[in-house]
């Protein structure tokens, strides 16, 4: 058997893999337990790593011991949870790693690009304009068919974006307003339409909320988002509750994809159960047809075919790797995607923020004393304990709280630079760095809630009224 | 182990009946390979004949070799059927009894009460008029809350009527007109809204057809039930495709449902699997959501407690069972029913009918000739093999489908009477019933094609129209 076992194991059942992998163990341990030669012994382990990693492709499961495959779920198209890997799916964001998730195992383990140089560069010189700082620094890390929206928009072939919120409650943090702004500027430098999508539904569906309360909240977060300056003649923007029962277009991709997507997929991709209900079930359709034109008859003139592209936080990848799933067998264009990175909590990147603790981040309400207040009690920093040690090894950037937030809001990449190179040094203190970000964020949510004054009834009314926007298809 | 032996298998496990029934098939083919005695043959296939049908009953799926039992589908609210009961679902009726299904025994399985002589009085005294003979005849078999929708008629309190047909196909015969004949009796006699739902996403997700097809189906569909007399301005008939798009109650009252109802309970209740689509999944829900007065905002003025009376075949039953377990925990009243039996196939009762058989049942579209013809050649007789044996012992009327459609079409209780009893007494013979039959269907049929004609494509649109009804709510 030659040390690179996959060529021959492709054929074999996920059962026989399993036994081929404990006799492996087994073969291991008594390698050991006979205190073999290390090079013998490191052969066998290579061997059962190798083994182990065919049984994970085939099964889409962790090999483990005296547990043989069935009811195979599949978590994350096919890839399960390896041990110490972070947990993304929709509902989770889990990692064990002060600095965060680690986004280059998860492009291997979701199967998208990354978004690199190349990329970038050719962003830039099909829009004649610098990317924006997302892009530059890797906070819009990985796509899936970028190239393909870039190959149709330097074929003035048109395109659209589409993205959305879950709005579970009132109180939006500045974490939120990441995949906007981004899209903001996606809108601007294409100069495309924009279907944003707020699952109203599925909240009620999630949570312990009326359909009442979850359409209050979609309106009350369609103001923060209209306030990050859309523009209201080519944006619309639907709650689910609202648009499915105005949409002659909608629900007919709605039931296409549900025809096409069965309970097993969706226990593979969500890990939904047999408990769950039958809405949380379908649900994942709802979220996909917004992917394609003719949901949209009034905006798209009933065309079908036209690309659509999405920009959002990497956690939400699985409903459109669904969506890309289906995409063909109804025949619609698969939907392209830009993924970002997660917006990390106050109290540091490895910890899980919620709405539920205002402390756990900025929100869009704050004042510019809770912004303080909070930046300095709770920003986790990554400085040295007493300003002696600080100033003799300098603080850690990758795990400083105060620093990713700059990286998020500091469009200045001068200054960033600068102001990394002082902290890594110990030139610069954690209350130093902590007073950059503090005037860097109480202007710009002192800004936020001017514009969110002026957002009317009547404007989101507008925004969210069926209709045709300023394109011709 | 004795010749019977249904009696002491039922402690068996499903996998334990599995193994008992492979068992005896290799010894059936080891028998027939050894040229045994034609008995012991014989005998060994009984038994496995009879072990098979345990198996069934057990696991409510048919015994396939090399497959073990998994996934046990159990029909009819969780209690698998029981031997030589009948079966059905919304998808199956299946009996062994020339006579049909034996509907006391559905009646107890479901939990719905009998339509008995005192609730036919109560109606009676409650419109003033004489019962539709489809109660007087029992054809209307069963109902649940009947009485409380007769308590609220003599309260002067509003209810509405909802019924529906699932457009598979172009081709209506006249057992479709059942359910529709009846409904618009009742509409006259009680004077109320009445919304009817053509599940033309139901048909998409189920069947190998296009969304397209299925919107031409109900709209098709909608011309044949039209014609049936509906008050244009007291009915409005809607296709789920249609409708879901325009209305901003039915989605809502969708959603609630699908919070509120499992996959285990679908499974249980439907027999789905793992492997269904979401989309049938969740279907159960779209059909409950008309019993629920919100989804037609329109027509009742937003008002969410106004009673539903469902007029449906008892197979339709699993769907309003799963409603009215739903309702009370949506703060919605309970539907209530009125069940019919099954409309027998030409055959007999014990057949299948089918849209793909013209010669199953008598076709909307057939020409008084065609009648003759499939009358003459298909009804199954009751009648004796000679005239001697007739005039002597006289025809089964319980088992002679010819006689079955009469009690539907021949609305003269005292002729029907009097048929029945010349050709029990062997007076009348097949051929003349068969006379009387195709003299009553063919002018019946022929009127409803004329009253067909006169239902243009804007007469169909006003029906599928949103829109408010001659009442005030």
């Amino acid at each position: 058997m030659a040390d690179s076992p996959n060529c021959d194991l492709t054929s074999l059942s996920p059962l026989q893999l399993f036994e081929r992998v404990t006799e492996q163990g087994e073969k291991v341990r008594a390698l050991k337990a006979g205190k073999a030669p290390k090079d013998e012994i490191d052969a066998a382990v290579r061997m059962l790593l190798s083994l182990k990693l065919s049984y994970k492709t085939t099964t889409g499961q962790d090999y483990q011991a005296g547990l043989p495959p069935k009811d195979l779920v599949l978590i994350n198209n096919g890839a399960a949870k390896e041990e110490d890997e972070d947990l993304v799916d929709p509902w989770n964001v889990q990692t064990s790693n002060a600095k965060g998730v680690d986004y280059d195992k998860l492009i291997v383990r979701f199967g998208s690009s990354k978004i690199d140089t190349d990329l970038i560069n050719r962003i830039e010189r099909a829009i004649g304009q610098k990317p924006h700082h997302f892009l530059r620094r890797g906070i819009f890390f990985s796509h899936r068919d970028m190239d393909q929206v870039l190959d149709a928009y330097e074929n003035k072939k048109p395109f659209y974006l589409y993205t959305g919120r879950g709005p579970s409650s009132q109180a939006m943090h500045v974490g939120h307003l990441i995949p906007f702004m981004f899209t903001k500027w996606l809108q601007e430098v294409f100069d495309v339409p924009l279907v944003i999508q707020l699952t109203d539904d599925e909240k009620y569906l999630w949570k312990d909320m009326t359909i009442e309360k979850a359409y209050e909240y979609a309106r009350e977060n369609a103001k923060d988002i209209i306030a990050c300056g859309f523009d209201i003649n080519k944006t619309f923007i639907f709650s689910d509750l609202d648009y499915l029962g105005t949409s002659a277009g909608f629900y007919k991709n709605i039931v296409k994809v549900q025809k096409h997507v069965t309970f097993n997929q969706v226990k593979g991709i969500f890990g939904f159960t047999d408990s769950d209900c039958i809405g949380k079930i379908s649900f994942p359709a709802i979220q996909a047809a917004p992917s394609f034109s003719s949901s949209f008859p009034q905006i798209f003139n009933g065309k079908e075919n036209i690309q659509c592209l999405i920009p959002c936080a990497i956690d939400q990848d699985p409903y459109f790797r669904m969506t890309r799933d289906v995409a063909p067998r109804i025949g619609q264009p698969k939907p392209a995607l830009l993924h970002s990175v997660f917006f990390p909590a106050l109290q540091g990147a490895q910890t899980k923020m919620s709405a539920s603790d205002p402390n756990s981040s900025i929100f869009l309400t704050d004042t510019p004393k809770q912004i303080k207040t909070k930046i300095n009690k709770h920003a986790f920093s990554g400085g040295r304990d007493t300003v002696e040690e600080h100033r003799k090894y300098g603080g850690n950037c990758e795990v400083d709280v105060s620093f990713m937030y700059l990286t998020f809001f500091l469009e200045d990449d001068d200054r960033l630079e600068q102001l990394k190179q002082a902290y890594t040094s110990g030139e610069l203190l954690t209350g130093e760095l902590k007073k950059v970000l503090i005037e860097t964020m109480q202007p710009l949510v002192a800004a936020h809630q001017e514009r969110r004054k002026q957002v009317t009834d009547e404007i989101v009314k507008q925004f969210m009224t069926p209709r045709k926007l300023a394109f011709e298809f």
